[in-house]
């Protein structure tokens, strides 16, 4: 078919709108992108809100397919573990994988975010627009209005992606259409975050290492911290908001946080002479996971990436599953070109039940981060894993969701919990000492 | 504590602002009862939306607290059981408990709320204002905004309560309130509903058993019907709203009805004179659960009945549970009057766990209800339930919901649930024939 007689909208040019503008017009459409902010490669807007990323094999996938990885990988610093700091100062590297190669990317979200604005202005079939919100959408007729300057315009698309995120506009016009029947939940965490930073050396060099995403595990609070190439760290302060003996609302002096730095994390207090300033100028964020359905209307728009599915960011995944989002639309789109109807059906019918998986992981792996990474049974488990890894064709829940890029979200999920449970069985029982290796792969191999 | 001196704010005078107003007012406090539509004992509005309901034991608990049960059981029609119909027109009775005294009761929703009104407006304490929607409220201020014929007036009150029902205003307020970290989900069944009618005889008398919930159970849809105190029954129609072959978009046609109904509910069929009438004038509503948290703002605010917890109508409860809460929020308020941060804390934190359990059990009981009261394993199992509550202290999952009112809802769900399990395995199993009725109990029995 003609592609280029189809006009496309999608709403958002973050970087599941700027991956899935790059990949539509590669097919050939007519793309309209409008942005509500500023064109980020000309003013900094990030402004202490979740600067750095982690990127795995299945973000890599779907920029493989968009023909732009190899230009993505000079941005990336591999971290290969987690860098476990005790109280006490002391630290030890938990890797992610009994096997090399497999390593997950600190990346920043701006310079990533402003690599595909680049590549998807090189197409003459694609018009961007930025400092343009969108105002409201008519689902029937298939417009959408856009604030430009002072005056609101009207578009008309064949098709409508709603990629704006958390504060979707698309979404909030399924949620208030009736007829729908547009089930949705959104769900807090009791805990925000705040980012704070590690600053680089004078000498350009990092403070500690490089090549790991450190985690401070304290059971009610966590501390980690992502590498960035400049040398500097991005520090992301977890902890409730209220009603704790630490929360964001009692650390409300410098002498409140600085003491309870001390306490917690003095090995970190150490390389952050700006945690006052940082602390006290940065805004507390929401941690939320947004679950809806349907996520099509009609075959004339669909929602996509964190409009469809926010996720809390405790598995590193949230831009991982919003990439492989394009991935999966663009393999139905292969299949069914022309008719966006089967299209959409059929991506919502595959792809629902992984971003429901993700969400459930990214929340159960919070507990994890915070309470286990630091406990024998875990630490033994993951000692365990990583000789497994070593020698047979064996993948910790982790390695499912992170490195199998060919396994979905909620077989890995399904997968992982399985083996999961029944090697933790194993170490509390103590039986696991009486069992050689290939025993335990074995014993916890789950057919599906 | 003078409590005259405090202003009180309802949102909503249906079934739950009204029982709260009366029983606040019995209380003393000054009330303000604000109701948008007209006054219901002046004009008909309820236009073929669920005018009859399930009145049982949570509800009688609450309205004997208020004083008003006495003049509410003339408008009770008891109903002993279900009435099933097979689709060859085949009727048997399947009896809610094995106790005599145990049954529930249909009584007129409008009728109910005209004398919970009546018991309201014999109070000079309180301020019943009707057709005055609510505008907007600020949670801070304590202050809400209402439409009067065309002007906006303020209202100003110690405490807000948004008995506001499905609509709520307040919970939208919450919604739109960043700071409270609303966890939110609204879940819809693919089944809508639609009322009809089985009018009386000319004679005033019954077309069919009157002491009876009639229930035709056909897998994809259902019909029910309750009796009302003219000698009519109020039908429910239960189907899909599009893409099965049948459902409410397929069924277009008067032809179409009359052939559906011939083929499944032939018996019902013979009663509904009026059906094409009804069919095509009454309006198909959604069945939607919606679960929330928190309830309270700052012991400003708070949420009750259908605004805090709509649920579906299949386990009966949806009424019984607003007038349960009213109970639950008296009994804090008799223990920390003069404290509404304690009281509403405290009360969420009892309360919510049972709105989520009902609003749970009901939409189990909805598959229940359409699959299972004709299946021969179920059959089995409520016979024998029957037995045991005849000669045991024993209480089916329905009879813990529905007459045991000192057990609450989560409990109820998981000593229910429990039984359930262990009975039906011991019935698929064949080993229910080996057993005597003592040995059964002693296996079933749940030990909380």
């Amino acid at each position: 078919m003609d592609t280029s007689k189809e006009k496309i909208l999608i709403i958002g040019a973050g970087l599941c709108g700027s991956l899935l503008a790059l990949r539509l017009a590669q097919r050939g459409y007519q793309i309209e992108l409008r942005e509500e902010r500023s064109d980020l490669r000309k003013t900094d807007i990030s402004a202490g809100k979740s600067i750095n990323l982690a990127f795995s094999d299945r973000g890599i996938k779907a920029l493989k397919l968009a023909g732009v990885v190899d230009k993505v990988f000079p941005l990336c610093i591999p971290m290969n573990g987690r860098m476990i700091h005790s109280i006490e100062g002391e630290t030890f590297l938990s890797s992610y994988s009994g096997r090399p190669g497999e390593y997950i990317n600190s990346v920043s979200r701006g310079e990533l975010n402003a690599l595909l604005l680049d590549e998807v202005e090189k197409f003459e079939n694609v018009n961007i627009v930025f400092n343009s919100p969108c105002t409201g959408i008519e689902l029937e007729q298939n417009k959408a209005t856009f604030k430009v300057d002072d005056t609101i315009e009207g578009f008309h698309a064949n098709v409508i992606f709603g990629a704006d995120g958390v504060g979707s506009v698309l979404r909030k016009e399924f949620f208030n259409q009736r007829e729908m029947l547009f089930s949705y939940s959104q769900d807090f965490l009791a805990h925000g975050y705040k980012e704070l930073t590690i600053p680089a050396l004078d000498t350009g060099g990092f403070r500690t290492e490089k090549k790991a995403l450190h985690i401070w595990p304290r059971g009610k609070y966590m501390l980690i911290a992502l590498p960035n190439l400049d040398g500097s760290f991005t520090v992301t302060l977890f902890l409730e908001h209220s009603g704790a003996k630490y929360s964001f609302e009692e650390l409300n002096s410098k002498e409140k946080v600085v003491s309870f730095f001390r306490e917690q994390f003095a090995d970190a207090l150490e390389l952050m002479p700006n945690l006052v300033d940082d602390y006290f100028e940065n805004p507390v964020g929401n941690l939320g996971t947004i679950k809806c359905r349907p996520w099509v209307y009609k075959g004339k728009s669909l929602l996509i990436g964190d409009a469809a599915h926010a996720v809390v960011p405790f598995y590193g995944q949230g831009m991982n599953a919003s990439f492989e989002d394009v991935y999966v639309l663009d393999g139905y789109i292969e299949k069914y070109e022309g008719d966006w109807d089967k299209v959409f059906t059929a991506y919502e019918n595959e792809r629902k039940k992984d971003a429901d998986a993700i969400g459930d992981l990214a929340v159960e792996n919070f507990y994890e981060m915070r309470d286990h990474v630091a406990n024998p049974d875990f630490k033994k488990k993951r000692q365990i894993e990583m000789e497994l890894e070593t020698s047979f064709d064996y993948y910790s829940k982790y390695s499912l969701v992170t490195f199998r890029e060919d396994i979905s979200y909620s077989e890995a999920k399904k997968k992982g919990n399985y083996q999961d449970k029944v090697l933790l069985e194993l170490i509390v029982n103590s039986e696991i000492e009486k069992l050689d290796l290939a025993t335990i792969f074995n014993k916890i191999k789950h057919d599906a």
